[in-house]
C-alpha cells in the first residue's frame, strides 16, 4: 500500500505541485495548514483546491508542537516545502518527528543545489548554511531522510535564459548576458517533473538516507549550450556579454536583496560549476532519471520550444 | 558628543550606507562582523572599506551571545540591518541589549513598510509578522527604540518603474503594467537619504519609542502620477495595462519565491494603499522630512531624470 504523505508548506510554489503529484500517485495525502491561511485570498483558494482533490487538511503550525506531533503521527512520510524564510524552523518538524516516532522518511525543504557541495559566497552562503544546519539536525536525531537536489527550476530560469528580467515571458531575442565563460554545466528541471521524482522516491529503499539528484542528461547544459540551443530555435544569433567573476562580485555588492542572493547563486553555478562539478557516488546519492526511467521528464529543448 | 553607533548587518545593501552615513555624521562607528566574512570575496572588501573609513570592526555573531553583549556594551546606539532571513534572530540582539543595559536606542532592521499598519496577504504577510514579532519583543523588554519606515527603495523600484524586470537599467519607454487602478499613493526613497535620516534620528528624543516615517511629500505619488512624470520626461506616452486584484492574486499564486513575495507587497501598496492610507499621529510617529528639513533628499522627479 502506498505510504501516507504529509506535506508541510503545501500552499507554496513547489508545495502545491508536490501535493498534486502525491494525489496523482494515489498516496493518501495530508496537508498541514495554518487556520489563518483559510481566509487568505490566495492561499485560501489553494486549500480549497486541495480539498477538492481529496487531500486531508490538518490545522496546525510549526510553533505549535502538539499540532505538529498530531499531524506527523498520521503520516508515514513527511515532506517539508516550507519557504526560504522558514528553513531553520524545520528543527521543530525534526523534534515532532522524533517524538512521534512513526515516520519512515522525511524530506526537508531543499529543492535547490546540493548545499553540502557548494562554493557559494555571501549572501547565498548563509541561507545555504541554514539548509545544512537542518540536514545535520535530521541526521543527529537519526531520522530517515532523503534530500532532494533539484538544481535550477526551469520555470524560474528558462523563460528568461537566466537573465535578471523576471517579467520576461520569453527568452531574449537580441542580447544575452553570460556569467563567467559560459562553459560550466548547470541543470534545469521543470517543477512538475521535480514533484513527480520527489513522490517516486519516498518509498524507495535505495534513496534512504541519501540524496536524490535530479540531473537528467538532457537537462544538463552550459550557458553557452543553452544560448546556442535557443539561437537555433529562433534562427538568429544573440549578442553576448560575458561577466567576469570580478564583475559578478561587484554586481553582488551593489544589488539589493534578493537580487544579490540570486547573483551569488549564479556565481556558484556558472563560475564555480557547483551543480555538476562532482560525481554522484552510490555512497551518498543517486540520479533521478536513472532510478526512475518511467518518469517522462520535459527536456530543456522541449521547454524552450514553448517560446518559439 | 555624538553617540557611538554599532551596526549589526553592516555589510548588507542598506547596512553599508548606514555605516557610511554614521561615519559622515562623525559618530564613532562600530560594525559587528563574523570572522568568516573577512575571507568572503565580496563582503571582505566591504569590511576593508569600513576599516579605511575608520570604522571599528568587532568580531562576533548573533549565535554567540557573549560576543554580542561585548559589542553592544561598547555602543550607545545599536542599528540592526540584518537581512530578511535573520529578522527573528534579532531576539538575540534584544537579549544582549537587555543584559548589557547601556543602550540608549535600538533600531531593529525594518527599512520597509509599517508592518503594524499593513493589509498584506501571503506570502508577504508572514515575513511582515516576523518584523512585528521583533517589535513586540523589543517593547516587552522595555528597550528604547525607533522603527524606521522607509516604504519603497528608489534604487529598487524606480529604474524599472515598479515593473518586474530587475535587469532594466532604465524605466520602460513603450509599455507599463499598473497594479490596481494606479491611484493609491506610494513612497519612494533613495537609499542614501534613508541612511541620512536614520542617523539623524538616533539621538533625537522626539523619536524615542516612536516610528520615523520617511514620507517626504515630493516622494509620495501614485503609480499613475509616477508614470505621467516619466512620460513627461521622455515626451512620449506609454501603453498601460491595469492589473485587477483578481489578476494580481492569480499572479501571486503562480509566481515562484521571491517574486510572489514582491507581488504581494505590491498588492498591499498599490491596491490597499498601505504606505499612505493612515495619518501619522504624534502618539506613534513623525515624518522625517518635517523633523529634519536640513537633509536634502533626492525627489522622485530628480531620480527619474537620471534615466532620461
Amino acid at each position: 500500500m502506498a505510504s501516507k504523505i504529509l506535506v508541510i508548506g503545501g500552499t507554496g510554489h513547489i508545495g502545491q505541485l508536490i501535493v498534486e503529484a502525491s494525489v496523482k500517485a494515489r498516496h493518501s495525502t495530508l496537508a498541514l495548514v495554518r487556520e489563518a491561511t483559510l481566509s487568505d485570498p490566495v492561499k485560501g483558494k489553494i486549500v480549497q483546491k486541495f480539498k477538492d482533490l481529496g487531500v486531508k487538511i490538518l490545522h496546525g503550525e510549526l510553533n505549535d508542537h502538539e499540532s505538529l506531533v498530531k499531524a506527523v503521527k498520521q503520516a508515514d512520510v513527511v515532506i517539508s516545502t516550507v519557504g526560504s524564510m522558514q528553513i531553520l524552523d524545520q528543527t521543530k518538524i525534526v523534534s515532532a518527528i522524533k517524538e512521534a516516532g512513526n515516520v519512515k522518511r522525511f524530506l526537508p525543504s531543499e529543492f535547490g543545489m546540493d548545499v553540502d557541495r557548494s562554493n557559494a559566497v555571501e549572501p547565498a552562503k548563509s541561507p545555504f548554511a541554514r539548509k545544512l544546519q537542518t540536514r545535520r539536525a535530521v541526521e543527529a536525531e537519526g531520522i530517515p531522510y532523503t534530500y532532494i537536489v533539484t538544481n535550477y527550476l526551469s520555470g524560474y530560469y528558462l523563460p528568461t535564459l537566466v537573465q535578471f528580467e523576471f517579467g520576461l515571458t520569453s527568452p531574449p531575442r537580441d542580447k544575452v548576458q553570460i556569467f563567467g565563460d559560459g562553459n560550466a554545466k548547470a541543470v534545469f528541471n521543470k517543477e512538475e517533473d521535480i514533484a513527480a521524482y520527489t513522490i517516486k522516491t519516498v518509498d524507495d529503499p535505495r534513496t534512504l538516507n541519501k540524496t536524490l539528484y535530479i540531473n537528467p542528461p538532457n537537462n544538463t547544459l552550459s550557458m553557452n549550450e543553452l544560448v546556442t540551443l535557443w539561437e537555433k530555435k529562433i534562427g538568429k544569433s544573440l549578442e553576448k556579454t560575458y561577466l567576469s567573476e570580478e564583475q559578478i562580485f561587484k554586481s553582488i555588492q551593489e544589488s539589493p536583496d534578493p537580487i544579490n542572493v540570486l547573483m551569488s547563486i549564479n556565481h556558484a553555478v556558472f563560475v564555480k560549476g557547483d551543480q555538476t562539478n562532482f560525481t554522484i557516488e552510490p555512497s551518498f546519492g543517486f540520479e533521478a532519471s536513472q532510478l526512475y526511467p518511467d518518469v517522462k521528464y520535459t527536456s530543456v529543448d522541449e521547454y524552450l520550444s514553448y517560446f518559439v
